[in-house]
């Protein structure tokens, strides 16, 4: 079998790639292929200085006065100002704090008081657990006023989204799958029955174009460790869209939303803007990370992104289908490349065992138990010559035998080749979001 | 008049001060006195290189295999285990996560739960503004159906302490006046209505010895960056008395509080013990910042701690009564010493000016609006001949003519006097929970 994809033609397709100068500004380890973006990106050059330049010259010397001089209260808004570059959105719709599923439960809160009347909250129940029991932790503290209601695997939408849903909550991205929504069509769903729209980002922003506002979606949150490259547990952030970010109420409610966070009332006037859906003091380490991160990712065209991103994936997906057909993996992905964001999934029995044998020959990837296999193509650091390598380092674990017995052999030799410091209770890709 | 606070009788006390080794583990700017710990403790010389280790060869070389490979997974549990020894807790008592008012939210809440017969929750119009926010939130978002009511001042207690309340939450020490609560009486009166006690420790946790266990509280909340040395913007913690932790429920809840939380499962199963806390993943920076912080700090014997902190407050007392009379300075703090926490508050009409004028001398204090000026006596890494160094600093500054007109000349003079990094409509202190 011939294939396009040969070391030279991948090599031209580097050679010619607009991207290729931003994996400069990344370190990264050396004989590595680093698929596994979708639960961590990659650590930018800049990051360390950074940090050590908040640590050091600013807490260290200005201590509390670094506030206003090293400008930590206005970090939030710079880091929002970049991330509203990346999911179109305008600076005033994008706030940067707190966890993900945090955001999401005062988003989903927000979505209550948005729509008093009605008490459904809708989402797929493939939708990532966490979001999921964001919603749950709210249906229990309103003591069952408020359903969750969960749309089956190709169920029409139809059949459950009617006029007492608040809030159509989903992934942009499945986070196994990779499956993409469309959000315009979603949008247009949600509002035509008066819901509102509520789209979790952490699979897509920062890898492929979203217009939040163009597509008129009315909430979203993401996560800044994934393709934002914030580091492990980076903050999410959250979008409100200007239609509506003077009329919500943000449980919880904290200081730093409040409309004079230094005039310690004893009544909580948020601020007017989006600043309200600040709660507590931001870590500012946490956020300084992230803003090297976002905007190292909004300097690069999103267009482009998208297009390598794509295109790292379909080269992937045909040198898998060529090297490792016969060793069971099963696409558990859509094929259309327009249907899914930038990470293929497969499934195999042994996903666990097979992720760290690849770990142990410098591939990684993330397990989504139990028997899914996940590879991400970030497009800022990926070179189209990594993916044959990967691929060529998975056929040869493959072929080393570590697979003749799924069931007893495979685990002992990969808990061997991987060394003493891998748990083989433990996953690799262990953790994030989802 | 003559005093006891001289400057021999004070490096006589550094001389013999069990603590004094420690000062020399934080890294303190030349020439400034750092009395503004209860706005943001001192950077301890250990973290820059714990931080850079995290970053560079961790997240950059170990990617996501970090979360199993190097303990990020187990870091909250190893921050936890130092506050509890900080606060009086066991370590499955506390968990390390999210900013002090989202878990202050996420405990009202559990206390709603955990009394569910009971729909009040009792606090004082005192109490640092983001905790009733916290509590407003709350309300607005199970519409009015629980009611926060508020102690005023000088209120017995039991005019309002009675059997609706699920909850009476304060704070430990008072973060303008610095009045300090015995939790002991508290959790018994609260106990006796059959209500539950949750304090918050923002201004006590690391600077004097607290029996959460012993004096039987039921819930509590504390801040990571004051008196813990965790950076600004620390995370916050909570505890949960073992008695009630397998019973408590957590929204906002996540995927890192459940019981499996690589399962992936729909439905939200939170583990058994205090890890459901977790919601979101936490920011490992800022976790690795509070873990040196909380450590050095869990080093320190407490009762030493809480008695070179009084002598301090005591020395700054005598010595701002003598050398700063006539400058229209009123104490705000009780005057015994056992009454009150590590601060001490004046008023003064024109306070925020003041700190600045004190700043530019090399004096870091807080300002608490209106009139309040708050100095903390961090026990670490102050000395007794700082004390004097501070109160003459002040002095110099008073008598050099800033203070004479209150509502014209001094803003001018103390602006340029702090050059044009400090912008006069923001003042030091600025953030920080309370």
């Amino acid at each position: 079998m011939t294939t396009r994809w040969t070391a030279e033609a991948l090599a031209a397709l580097d050679a010619a790639d607009p991207l290729a100068p931003f994996r400069d500004r990344f370190l990264l380890p050396e004989g590595v292929v680093h698929l596994g973006t979708a639960s961590l990106g990659a650590l930018p050059k800049a990051t360390p200085g950074a940090l050590a330049r908040r640590v050091e010259a600013e807490w260290g010397h200005a201590l509390v006065t670094g506030w206003n001089r090293h400008g930590w209260s206005e970090l939030p808004t710079r880091v929002a100002a970049a991330i509203a570059r990346i999911v179109g959105a305008e600076p005033h719709e994008v706030r940067v704090a707190d966890s993900t599923s945090v955001d999401l439960f005062e988003l989903l809160a927000a979505a209550l008081d948005l729509r008093p009347d009605r008490r459904v909250l809708l989402s797929e129940r493939s939708n990532v657990p966490t979001d999921l029991y964001a919603a749950q932790g709210l249906v229990a503290l309103v003591r069952g006023e408020v359903e969750l209601r969960l749309l089956e695997e190709d169920e029409p939408l139809a059949e459950k989204l009617d006029e007492r849903v608040a809030c159509f909550f989903v992934s942009h991205v499945d986070y196994r799958t990779g499956r993409l929504h469309d959000l315009r069509a979603l949008a247009a769903a949600a509002h035509e029955v008066g819901a509102l729209l509520l789209v979790d980002l952490a699979h897509s922003a920062g890898v492929l174009p979203i217009e939040l506002r163009a597509a008129n979606v009315d909430l979203a949150v993401g996560c800044g460790s994934k393709y934002l490259c914030g580091g492990p547990g980076a903050p999410g952030f959250l979008f409100v869209a200007e239609r509506h970010r003077t009329m919500i109420r943000t449980p919880p409610s904290g200081r730093m939303g409040g409309a004079d966070s230094f005039a310690f009332e004893p009544g909580y006037r948020p601020t007017p803007g989006i600043g309200r859906f600040l709660v507590g003091t931001p870590s500012i380490l946490a956020l300084e990370a992230l803003r090297v991160g976002a905007e190292l990712v909004a300097e690069a065209d999103l267009e482009l992104s998208r297009a390598k991103a794509t295109a790292l994936a379909e080269a992937f997906l045909s040198l898998a289908e060529e090297r490792l057909a016969g060793f069971g993996f099963e696409l558990a992905s859509p094929r259309d490349p327009e249907a899914r964001g930038a990470h293929l999934a497969f499934r195999h029995p042994e996903a666990g065992a097979l992720a760290q044998a690849f770990l142990a020959r410098g591939v990684v990837a993330d397990v989504r138990r139990p028997d899914l296999l996940r590879f991400s193509f970030a497009p800022l650091y990926l070179r189209f010559v990594d993916v044959l390598d990967a691929v060529e380092r998975m056929e040869a674990a493959l072929r080393e035998g570590v697979y003749r017995d799924p069931r007893h052999a495979l685990r002992a030799e990969v808990t061997r080749a991987a060394g003493p410091a891998v748990r083989s209770d433990l996953l690799p890709g262990a953790t994030g979001g989802g």
